[in-house]
C-alpha cells in the first residue's frame, strides 16, 4: 500500500477536465460536493488516465493551504 | 469585496485546532463534510482569530493541488 | 475586512501586463519602487479585473521567500 | 556570476531576525522601503551567515506571487 | 498501482533521520548516490514508517525545480 | 560566492531541454545517474544560456520534497 507524507489526500470524482497547449485542467467533486481544481501538465492526465467520472484523490500538503476569513 | 487569483477558495468551518511552538494545525470542516488541514504560524492563526467554529475559506492555488489515482 | 494567513501582502500598482495562452505575467510595482513578476492565469487575471494602474497586493507566503547572498 | 531561473530576485537588507527552535523569520528591506518576511531553518541562517544590516537578496518564483485586489 | 501527477518520483534510501519537535528531516540517498533533504512532519515520519534503510521515494512537482548556473 | 537558504543545490548537467510556448522542461542528469525535471519559463532557459551538456543545479527546497512509500 503507498503512503505520502502530504497531510490531504481527499478522495473524490473527476468532473470536468479542460485541456491547454501544455497544462490540464481538473476539476475534482469531493465527497460532500465541495470541488478542487488542480493543474497539471497534459501528459500527467494522460499517464493517469484522467476522465470524467474517474476516481482520484487531490494530494495537498498542508503547508500548501492558506487560510482567510470573511472572503 | 477582496478578490485572489487563487482558483481555490474553498468555504469552511475551523473543526480542530492543535498549537505547535511556533505553528498551528488547523482542520477545516467544507460544506459536504471533507476535511482540509491547514499548517500556518501560530501568529496568524492568533491574527485572523482562529476558533473552533469559526466560518473560514481554504485557499489553495491550483498548481498546488496534485493528482493521484489508486490511492 | 478579509484577513490571510499569508505573512506577506505587499501593496502596488500594475504596472505592466503580459498575457500568453493560458497564463498572464503580471508587474506589480511596489510602494517605494521595487517590482514583483507573478504569474497567474489568465482567467484570473480577468475576474480580477487587473489592468495597468490598477492597485492590487502582492500575497506570498513567507515560506515561499528564499534567500541569497552575494547575487 | 551565479543565475537563477527564479523571475524575482529583490535585493535589499536583513532588518530583522527571530529564532524560533528549527526555524528563522528574516525580515528583509528592499530599496524603497516595501518589506518581505522569509522564514527559513535557522541552520540555512547561520550558513549565509546572515544578521541585521547584511546584504541579500530576497528569491521568489512568480508562480508562488497571488495577486488580492482591495485588501 | 498507484500514480501521482507529480513528474519526480526518485528512488531511493533513507540516509538519516533528525527528529525537531514538529518536523523531521529526512535525508535520501537516490540510486547513483546523490543526495536529497525532505522536511516533513514527525506525524508523518511516523505514518509511514520510515527508519534508516528503508526504501521510499522523494516525489518532488517539475515546477518546484528551479535551476541555477554556476552555484 | 553565493549561497542560497535552499537546502537541496544538486549539481548536474542538462540532459534535454523541450520548449513549450511558454515554458520550458529542463531535464537535469545528476552526478550518479538519477534524473530530475525541471519545469522553467523559457525567458529563463534562455536568460540561463541552457543547453544540453552544460552545468548546471537543480535548487529545490527541503519543504517541497514529499516522501512515498511503496511506489
Amino acid at each position: 500500500m503507498t503512503l505520502l507524507s502530504a497531510r490531504n489526500v481527499l478522495k473524490g470524482t473527476v468532473k470536468k477536465i479542460e485541456h491547454g497547449v501544455v497544462n490540464s485542467e481538473i476539476t475534482i467533486e469531493l465527497a460532500g460536493g465541495a470541488e478542487i481544481v488542480s493543474i497539471i501538465t497534459k501528459s500527467s492526465t494522460e499517464r493517469l488516465g484522467l476522465k470524467e467520472g474517474k476516481k482520484c484523490s487531490a494530494v495537498i500538503k498542508a503547508s500548501n493551504v492558506m487560510i482567510a476569513t470573511d472572503l
